[in-house]
């Protein structure tokens, strides 16, 4: 069964409301009455303004319970020299988040985020409590054959949408997706240079650190998958199938989710941007919910950024994944709140404003006696 | 009594030893082991290598104790319009901050920081329990006369090293400086102008938010106190005395006193890195003690952080003071140091390392092994 749009029923999303502009406007109102100079906090103002605007409410709630989702997954590709790592590493570094050992959980630690794993397609068998909404083990080899099937694509998006809902329903208030594969910037890649437009040699960069020879490999294994995916780029369950894979596919399905459930994301690098294009393409306007976490060196993930129209958060470098550029950038977000929703105003502090005027019109009247306080 | 390079006894600095290398070249070499590519946190490796080498050992504890010191301080310069805030306002502030209504305490509060707030030259009076290093009532209008007297510079130096010396005595492993002072963007720019030849129209910027007018204002004011400073710029202590102020000074008495303290410090805004500048050449060696947080929208501060050599960890057109910016950037550098000290390496987690190989030499025979577990 397929809707009118030609996208089958199990992915379809219902239109995204943006997040409260009546909100927002309050907020904005409130940044000119604290005890700051207006606009002096920069990004900061923008980015509390857009909570409260998630949230639905002036002044915006402190982040009661910050969630990480981790989709693990493996690719066929790996097997053509795409990687600086061999496959195994994938479950391997599932027990290591399963162990608290990895950056993702240092990170989630010190920011008070809880992580999750899931097990989406890696390729050897994992914990039963991480693979409950495994699709498949491993996706297929996308410069030779597709990723999945067509009821796999669909299932690993819905396996997405459950995962946000059994969060949200958890009280998850803030969602980060991150990703743990061997091999995934590959096809993370063909999404974005398909989607945009972009050369391969423009957007193809060193992962986990792949040397020349596997950077030709990896150039190489993204135009052929390209030329693959051409016919079907407009698609996006059809772009997920053939040029994607299950982590891709549910990522994509959770961010989405996220949107229709009014609840705020941080993206984090260029495989979850990957996905966030095509869960654009599912469910338009779902990016108005999602924050840019950071800036990796992936220059895919610099494309796709302009393509979302997202400025990052921060810009360090970083080329990990795992949802950890995200969770650095989770702390500014939490500072954007707590000045919206902690700080005096002008007239509690019985401070005055700029050159004598008032911050605002409506508190003009109450300026002598503020400042006698 | 002045020493023999002519720096008075009171503001003469012994020599600062660096942060310690061999910890450093421990921490690199410990990044190499941990589960992730190679330079994968980016920036956050040579921060958690930054503070493990200031801490002396590797891996890094979790700061204990961050603090912030908030210096307030008048210019007289402000009678003159440089600024779009009356000058009462630094009083009141500091009021706002004993309250815990300003950004510096919602921001403090969110990081696990501590605040304190000195009046070192209030123009009013202040409560008793932040006065007691004030130096004078307001420094001295520096486009027409001297900041400050001899002895009060040196007094302000002396109470800024007194401040250092009681926070990291009473338990501090991190300091912030930052500050409170209408007009304080006028000295700060002309040191920092001073101190790297730049004619004033490249370095003055709208502070707080001063109208065109103003800004005319402010950039004369900076121009005349600039004429009066340039016989003493190579003099730091005549430097503070002619062309900055007390809260100035004594900024750079703390920033010197933490390198020699071998305590690191989060540098904030334009002011404090104005300070930065004259006590680097203070205490030659005391840069090593300081990141910078972020980068202001203040167009000396980039002249400043560049003379410095200081890459800011942030950008987001902040432009508060207060110890805000350094303040936001505080989580990346937890963020930096927990990765550091509580990853599973390699071998712990039996993870395979890049195409087989293993990280180092030395964990070579254990490889095989490692990855059976």
């Amino acid at each position: 069964m397929t809707t009118e749009s030609g996208i089958p029923s199990e992915a379809a999303f219902e239109a995204v409301t943006p997040p409260d502009p009546a909100v927002a406007a309050e907020a904005d109102a409130r940044q000119q009455q604290l005890t700051k100079p207006a606009g002096s906090l920069g990004r900061l103002e923008a980015l509390g303004g857009w909570v409260a605007a998630c949230q639905g409410q002036c002044p915006p709630r402190a982040f009661g319970r910050p969630r990480v989702v981790v989709f693990a997954g493996d690719h066929g590709v790996t097997a053509h020299g795409v990687s600086a790592y061999p496959a195994e590493v994938t479950a391997q570094m599932v027990a290591n988040f399963q162990a608290g050992g990895a950056a993702v959980n240092a990170l989630a630690a010190t920011t008070g985020a809880g992580v999750r794993v899931v097990d989406i397609a890696v390729a050897t068998d994992t914990d039963p409590t991480v693979s409950t909404h495994k699709v498949r083990r491993s996706s297929g080899s996308i410069d030779r054959e597709d990723a999945l099937s067509e009821s796999e694509t669909l299932q690993a998006i819905a396996a997405g949408r459950a995962i946000a809902d059994e969060e949200i329903d958890g009280g998850a208030d803030l969602l980060i997706a991150g990703e743990m594969g061997i091999g995934n910037t590959t096809p993370a890649t063909v999404l974005i240079a398909a989607l945009t437009n972009t050369e391969p040699v423009a957007a193809v960069g060193r992962g986990t650190g792949v040397d020349d020879a596997g950077w030709i490999r990896k150039t190489a294994a993204i135009r052929d998958a390209m030329r693959r995916v051409r016919p079907v780029t407009a698609d996006p369950v059809a772009l997920l199938r053939v040029g994607a894979g299950a982590d891709l596919a549910a990522m994509a399905g959770l961010l989405a989710q996220a949107a229709l459930r009014r609840t705020p994301v941080i993206l984090d690098g260029v495989v979850v941007t990957a996905a966030a294009m095509v869960a654009e393409d599912l469910a338009p306007g779902a990016r108005e919910w999602w924050v840019a976490g950071h800036r990796s060196t992936e220059p895919a993930h610099t494309i796709a950024l302009k393509h979302l129209r997202l400025d990052p958060i921060l810009d360090l470098g970083m080329r990990l994944g795992e949802g950890s550029g995200a969770l650095v950038a989770l702390p500014v977000l939490q500072s954007a709140v707590a000045t919206l929703a902690e700080m005096a105003t002008f007239a509690d502090a019985g401070v005055s404003t700029e050159s004598g005027e008032s911050a605002t019109d409506s508190t003009a009247d109450d300026e002598t006696e503020a400042e006698a306080h």
